[in-house]
C-alpha cells in the first residue's frame, strides 16, 4: 500500500541514475524530503538546466552550454599548439586535474567499432581533419582507452596526421605508480616492457 | 578548468544525495547527459513535485501529497483499531513491506529528546490524544526505535493509552531470524531473555 504516488514516482526516477537501487532510492527520497527540501528543488533545476541547455562545444565536441567550451576559448591553450585526443568529456576532467597538460582537446564521444557501425564520421574525425589542416598544431597526444578499439582508433588518428606532417604522441602505459609488480596483469608489464626508457647516456 | 560551468553545478547540485561524493557526482552526471537524459528530465520533474507537493498527512503525520494519505482513507485499515506508532515514514515503509499489519499508522517525524527541545507536541501527540479519544482504537502497537530516547517515547505513549484505557503493546526486541546467537550483542540478548515466550502448557 503506497501512502503516495509522488513519492513512489520520486523513487523509481532517482534510479535512472547509476549505481542507484531500491534501497539507497528510498534512502535518498526521505533524506530529501525530511531534511533538505531545498537541496531537492536545487537537484531538479540543475537538472532541468543541464539536460535542456548544455550541448556539444563546436570545437571540441566536449559537454557546454556555449558554443564553444571555455578550455577551447581561452588564447593561452591556443598558443600551446598540442591537441588531446580522448574518448569522452570525463577523460579531459581527469586529464586536468592532473594540471599536466595546457593544451586543448579534441572528444570523440566514443571510439571506431564497424562491428557496431560506428566509423570515423560517427566520431567527429571529419571535423578533426578540418582542425589538422586550419590550426597550426604542434602534436596530437592520443590518450584513447588501452582497449582494442581504442588502440585502433589511435593507429587511425596516428596516419590521419602523419598524411598531414604533424606529429602524433601515444600516452604511455605501464605499471600504475604505488603498483606492485607482482599484482599486475601480464599485458600491462608487457607494455611496460616494451615502453621502457633510457635511464643513462 | 571547468569546461562547463552548468555541469559544475550539476555535479555539486547531486552531492545534496546521500552517499553521493565527488566521484560518484561525476559519474551521475556524464552518464545522465551522455546515455539518459530523458531520464534526467524525468528525475527533475519527479524532483520538483515531490518538493513542492509532498506534505503530510493530516491524521498520520506521514508524506503524502493529499490532505490524508491512502492508508488512513482506506475503510478496512480504519475497522481494524489497531493503529503502530512510528519514528519516520521510512519505518512505515518497511513494515508494509512484511504484509503483516492491516491497521494504521501515526508518525511522530522524531522521538522525545528534551535536550534538543523536543517535547510531545512537537511530535503531534496532541492530535494522538484527540484520536484516541474520538476513534474506536482496539490497541496501540508502539514500533519505536530500540534506542533510549525511543524507550521514553513508547513509555510516554503508553501512560498516554492507560489513562484512556487503551491497550498499547511494544514490539519484541530479541535475536535477529538468521542471526547467530555468538554473534549477538549483549543488550539484545538480554532483551530476548526478558521477553521469552511459553512454548508448552
Amino acid at each position: 500500500m503506497q501512502t503516495s504516488p509522488l513519492l513512489e514516482h520520486l523513487m523509481q526516477s532517482l534510479r535512472s541514475l547509476p549505481g542507484v537501487g531500491p534501497k539507497s532510492s528510498q534512502r535518498m527520497a526521505f533524506h530529501l524530503l525530511q531534511r533538505d527540501r531545498a537541496g531537492g528543488l536545487r537537484l531538479a533545476n540543475a537538472l532541468l538546466q543541464a539536460m535542456n541547455e548544455i550541448g556539444h562545444c563546436e570545437d571540441c565536441h566536449t559537454f557546454t552550454e556555449q558554443s564553444h567550451c571555455n578550455i577551447c576559448k581561452n588564447p593561452k591553450r591556443q598558443e600551446n599548439g598540442q591537441i588531446c585526443i580522448v574518448e569522452t568529456p570525463a577523460d579531459i576532467h581527469a586529464i586536468e586535474q592532473t594540471g599536466q597538460f595546457s593544451g586543448r582537446y579534441f572528444v570523440l564521444m566514443g571510439h571506431l567499432s564497424p562491428l557496431d557501425g560506428i566509423g570515423p564520421a560517427d566520431l567527429g574525425l571529419d571535423r578533426l581533419a578540418e582542425r589538422l589542416t586550419e590550426e597550426t598544431i604542434s602534436e596530437i597526444i592520443l590518450a584513447t582507452n588501452p582497449t582494442i578499439e581504442g588502440e585502433v582508433t589511435a593507429s587511425y588518428i596516428a596516419q590521419m596526421c602523419e598524411s598531414k606532417g604533424i606529429s602524433a604522441t601515444r600516452i604511455a602505459h605501464g605499471i600504475p605508480i604505488g603498483g606492485e609488480l607482482e599484482m599486475v596483469d601480464s599485458m600491462t608489464l608487457s607494455h611496460s616492457f616494451a615502453g621502457r626508457i633510457k635511464m643513462n647516456r
